[in-house]
């Protein structure tokens, strides 16, 4: 089904097409072109077409994408027709702000539990959740069987949280600390750090 | 000096070398080389030499790269050896926590302002800043001068602050609302979405 020869670089393009369809769909429209997908997006045209082409024939020449079909095709090969659940490790203002983000609904995703190892945050109410105490933590991951953590704890911490959700079988992880984390391979890791991001534009100003 | 022929990919990775860099030197070494450098970021010693060979000749083969010098080198690439600074736009959850992030300082970033135009929110304190009515933004831009900013508001309004912020005189965006900012060439975006980020990952489950 899924072909690990395909670069990384273009599984991480679909979740954009996915989200641009998306758009246009809540706009009523029913078939775009890659024309239009990559104004939309700030990609060209033909690297869509191409991306595309690697997983299969999704449109006609001429006639365009249909929207409901590409987005159905793109849930299956991401894998979003089904909900996963995420654990939040960290309730500070990030982790807080997760727990509260009300974008992963109908985007395959759900915040399920979060978990922080401070006292004085432990049992306080962050959005619908209850924060509770990381001692729970790999317990919590065993029993649930949940695959995918987020990672909101202080850089100095984030190695060893990391470490503990690996162990306990969790096999992605986004990581909002400001460090590089150290997984074993089969582990994903995804990093938001603003830092990173700005830089890469500051570079052209 | 700055040279627009090399792609925006490399560019893009310059940053995670500072910061792995950065690590290094905070831990107290003074040399490293290409191949621990790629250990502790997941990237292959032959790209970062590739990567650095773009922008010049940093290290010296068999005796590895001094790390101050790299990083006073990159931090002059990616033209942060000023402090930026950053408007924000949204107090939000996202917003106030990019707010009171403490991670911008010593990375070239400060932030400067925060903005809403919920007058519920207008006037609160969020970290040091307090919250100003998003009506006078378009003139606290020019009075400043100020040339980055982060959209941190619902993705129903993320199109039209873009579009204030670039007539006002913002030249790069970060931004976390979820959906893609249409700008003018000379404009540069980049998306911080959790939902992307994590379905980048599913594919691979």
């Amino acid at each position: 089904m899924e072909d690990h020869s395909i670069p990384d670089i273009i599984v991480g393009r679909l979740p954009l097409y996915l989200r641009g369809l998306l758009y246009l769909s809540q706009e009523g429209r029913s078939v775009t072109s890659s024309q239009e997908l990559g104004e939309r997006l700030g990609i060209s045209a033909a690297q869509i077409r191409k991306d595309l082409s690697q997983f299969g024939e999704f449109g006609k020449q001429g006639t365009g994408y249909k929207i409901d079909y590409l987005v159905a095709q793109l849930r299956q090969i991401l894998h979003v027709t089904q909900v996963w659940e995420i654990i939040v490790v960290g309730a500070g203002d990030i982790g807080s702000a997760i727990a509260r983000y009300q974008g992963f609904a109908n985007h395959g995703f759900a915040v399920r539990m979060v978990f922080d190892n401070n006292p004085a945050v432990i049992g306080i109410e962050v959005g619908n959740f209850t924060v509770q105490d990381a001692v729970i933590l790999s317990q919590a991951i065993q029993e649930t069987g949940i695959k995918i953590a987020m990672i909101a704890v202080p850089a100095s911490q984030a190695q060893a949280v990391a470490d503990k959700l690996v162990e306990a079988g969790i096999k992605a992880i986004l990581n909002y600390a400001p460090i590089s984390l150290n997984v074993p391979s089969g582990v994903h890791v995804q990093n938001i750090d603003p830092v990173t991001h700005l830089q890469r534009m500051t570079y052209y100003l």
